[in-house]
């Protein structure tokens, strides 16, 4: 028989369901056996005949019952289980938040939120909503990204970097490691062997790693890569950041860069250039980008909106020579984008509108404070017993801390009194290369006034009075 | 000698730095030859000093010049090229524009732009970026996604589709296809044996035939999956889309969900529950996912705001059973997320307000309206000389025109007379599977009263009188 509570919050539809639904599923309904007539339930129970009706439809739509003309509805058969009550109570998530204690973070990645521009930032988008809530249908995104971004990305590389692209070369990525996965992907096919400096990014290093590629990992000298090494394999990729080596701060001479590009023709290897901060250089001109000097399009152009506009915004973008166009279609005919409309054309707005450009003026000089404060400190506080690479561009600096600590009992040692700094073991593949107390320090999120009281409390911590 | 233009646009120090770069990279000035003495330059040109330092610093950082202490700056050795002048105009872009003679496109994956909430989604993305503004400093976003937007999705899909989890199984994602590949990524160390349904989502298929996945196509009766031809293999993941199989429109029966949830469990496989669109069911209540029914964690399951909001968010989510996270995190642990913090809480403020739940069901009764509409047509016009499949549910219907015409000949007849229906080819991995007359229809984007018209038109070029 079945129980009805008329006050219940459930509809009394989904009463007669789950009641059916249940008895089928435990094996008291068996296979073959027929349900009430419609009618006769619907008088037993005093309800309305199409509730019983909307009943037996979701029973009959999710195969828990067959209707068979003239006599019904027959339950079908269904392997049974006793089903084990299941605790469906939702457990409080746990939080990623970060220890109380830390006072000063010198995390690499994380950006001032103050430099930020939210009010054109909000114009762009809403500018960018209106155009989409003006056409008059919704679409997938076009596959390499949106026409109007890629036309704003080709103009703005080819006046601030010399990159000459058409925006067909162009594919827009959610990140320099979706870029990088996309190229992983293309070369699928190759002998699969991938070089890349050493330090150098460990999330790169990962995503060609977990992909299988032979690696070969190249020191970095204070010019730039070593020609030597890197020329020594056969290899289908090289990775490098010649503008700004990660994390070492390097600047590929203008000698290496034509070096490396005569031997990338001569031994048909691609150049991937990362030119993830080229926009942050305070001293002197961003150096202009490898692939300007390219003319024999070896050169595999990647860049991003993390360093120059925000981490949270997932826009990034590579520059393929047209020679990889076909092999990126190979691999990519089936795929959607996956970068939202929306925000490609929000951002496309905001370049057009010349708000990106006046952005990062302000950001320069904005980071260059910041950037002047802390070398200023550092030298003031440690004179020659800290010392310092990458100095110039960029938002981190490699420290040499000369002493006897090691980077462990550095880092412990600042963590004890709230200051967070960081290891750079990751970033060398091979272990034995990573200097003893080298430390990496980003430093946007630090107020300026902060980095002279930080330094004399570190070498205080240290022992380094 | 150098020459100076004060009236052009370029910055003195530019011209210079121009000068000297254009002489050493053709060889005119030659290695180990020094710079003119910075004052002698200044004067004989007639400019500040800083200005003629500001070149050599720049030609110094790209590795032109080396400064050397008491004599100057010293140029470097360079591999010497002639470099052929290049053209750097760049050229209008291919614009993918829709012929003009269409005048209904049945697309699959458009959608009907008058239904997206603008104001509320405008409303929510304001709240975001308010939010955004008011912390203290930017990350990178959190490798699984927000946990806000994580927590709205967990408490959705409990009460709509049964599914229980807890914020740390959801990742967050761009899209199925992006959903796919995290899958296809975790599963590289397996026996890779991939199984799906034939006729199946093409973009599925080519995300693991591309990652080399030995695969099985398993055919789908009307009631889902063949459960015969599924359990005769041995595989790692079976993809399915139980709810609204796609294409067909079948929704697997209770008893074949059992028997797979009890085989998937004996057979150490995964299941790959897609529950694409399961929001726009229009006569029934929503089928219970299959993930609701499983108590063993085989199921991963993968759903998308593309159907239920728009394509052009780019955000997807799968929910892993506990037993995966080791292995998502083992393949993941050094990768960013790829989704805009931005959009996710946009997204988080939009379904906690409510809005998201209000949309859906005007979605529905937006969608309900048009689906009868074009079913009401196409019976009004073709009676049954045009069978239908997957009605009921979802945003396109698979039509088999009874007649002597092919697919081919369907389609180019009413491309002639602007009317765009599609093919199924692509949908078949087996091809011989695939049915002479089928044809593929989306309706999202047509007005409710043009479909008789179009039935009628498309009956005449059809010769089907």
């Amino acid at each position: 028989m079945i129980y009805i509570d008329r006050n219940s919050s459930q509809p009394l539809y989904e009463q007669i369901y789950s009641h059916f639904s249940e008895e089928i599923l435990t094996g008291t309904l068996a296979a073959g056996s027929r349900l009430p007539a419609t009618r006769k339930l619907a008088e037993e129970l005093s309800i309305g005949r199409n509730t019983v009706d909307r009943a037996y439809q979701q029973l009959t739509a999710e195969g828990y019952v067959q209707p068979r003309t003239g006599s019904g509805f027959i339950v079908n058969r269904i392997p049974i289980e006793k089903i084990p009550q299941c605790s469906k109570k939702i457990l409080p998530a746990a939080v990623d938040d970060m220890s109380p204690s830390v006072r000063y973070d010198f995390a690499y990645g994380a950006m001032d939120n103050s430099v930020f521009p939210y009010n054109h930032w909000r114009k762009s988008l809403n500018n960018a909503l209106g155009m989409l809530e003006m056409s008059d249908s919704i679409h997938y995104p076009q596959r390499t990204g949106e026409l109007a971004l890629r036309q704003e990305i080709v103009r703005y590389l080819y006046h601030s970097r010399g990159v000459s692209c058409k925006p067909e070369q162009v594919v827009i990525t959610c990140g320099q490691q979706h870029s990088m996965e996309i190229i992983a992907n293309m070369f699928e096919d190759t002998g699969k062997t991938f070089s890349m400096e050493d330090p150098g990014y460990d999330g790169i290093r990962t995503i060609f790693s977990n992909h299988n590629f032979h690696m070969n990992y190249i020191p970095v000298e204070k010019d730039g890569i070593s020609i030597e090494c890197a020329t020594e394999f056969n290899t289908d990729l090289l990775y490098i950041t010649p503008s700004h080596q990660f994390p070492t701060g390097a600047v590929m001479s203008i000698g290496k860069r034509k070096e490396l590009l005569h031997w990338a023709e001569k031994s048909n290897t691609y150049l991937i250039e990362d030119d993830y901060d080229s926009e942050l250089r305070y001293y002197t001109n961003p150096i202009p980008s490898l692939q300007s000097l390219d003319k024999n399009s070896r050169t595999i152009y990647t860049g991003t909106f993390s360093k120059s506009l925000s981490p949270f915004m997932r826009l990034a973008y590579i520059i393929f020579p047209q020679s990889l166009l076909p092999r990126y279609y190979k691999y990519y005919s089936r795929y959607n984008s996956q970068v939202s409309t929306f925000h490609q054309l929000a951002l496309a707005d905001f370049m057009a509108s010349g708000c990106y450009e006046r952005h990062l003026n302000r950001l320069r000089t904005f980071y260059k404070k910041k950037h002047t404060a802390l070398l200023t400190a550092i030298s003031t506080v440690f004179g020659n017993s800290i010392e310092i690479s990458g100095e110039g561009a960029g938002l981190h600096l490699l420290l040499n801390v000369k002493g006897t600590l090691s980077q462990d009992e550095l880092i412990d040692k600042a963590g004890s009194i709230g200051i967070k700094v960081y290891s750079t073991k990751d970033l060398y593949a091979v272990a034995s290369r990573c200097p003893v107390s080298q430390l990496l320090i980003g430093f946007p999120t630090i107020p300026d006034e902060a980095f002279e009281k930080i330094m004399y409390e570190l070498k205080n911590v240290w022992d380094m009075s």
